[in-house]
């Protein structure tokens, strides 16, 4: 086990709305995304979902409201709601989920070509 | 559920090797820590531990090696693992394990009078 720079990690891939999985913990991932435009509405049927702004800003809507993160702003979208991240101008985050979480959830409208249905993607080492 | 933000949570204590729950993501906490100086060689039999450096600089001690993060540097000691936390010049760190986890894991030596053993205390919303 040898130590991840975020920074480095976030470095060594472009893709946006597709995460690199970081690290792992017991059953859990650690991973890191860019992220710029929007996602999709989804939703996680037997998991919470947290998320790190790194930098940049993220507004995750909820069906009732909108939430806005900017840097070092943490939030768990609780299981079972729906939800659908957008950022105008762009952001790197961090999310811990359980591996195998798929990046569009249990529930969620048509993936548009830009989002990257997946369980995460391994991190390219340097 | 609101958003935390890492810089005023840690901002909201000055205690020293004393985590402070974030939030909380299925069974398992996310939790912040002001250190300094050192911790104490100890191990989790029943869990991996996760550890980013939000500032400063955190040495890790392992039996055969010492691992050195810097800011933005993710690490993860697994099960069983026997390590020692330290940080000459002081360091913030999250962390990233079970809820109910003990900053002094299963087997520790003696706990000193400067280390909590704790399972992380509820942060003061500002």
């Amino acid at each position: 086990m040898e130590p991840v720079n975020i920074g480095q990690a976030l470095a060594s891939f472009d893709a946006l709305w597709s995460p690199r999985i970081l690290t792992t913990v017991n059953d859990y991932d650690v991973r890191v995304a860019k992220v710029r435009g929007e996602h999709l509405w989804h939703s996680h049927a037997d998991t919470d979902e947290f998320f790190l702004v790194v930098d940049g800003e993220l507004d995750i809507a909820l069906r009732d409201r909108t939430v806005h993160l900017g840097q070092g702003d943490t939030f768990v979208v609780p299981r079972g709601v729906e939800h659908k991240p957008s950022s105008e101008r762009g952001a790197h985050i961090l999310m811990f989920e359980p591996s195998g979480t798929s990046t569009v959830g249990d529930h969620h409208e048509e993936v548009p070509d830009h989002v990257d249905a997946t369980t995460g993607h391994a991190l390219r080492r340097p």
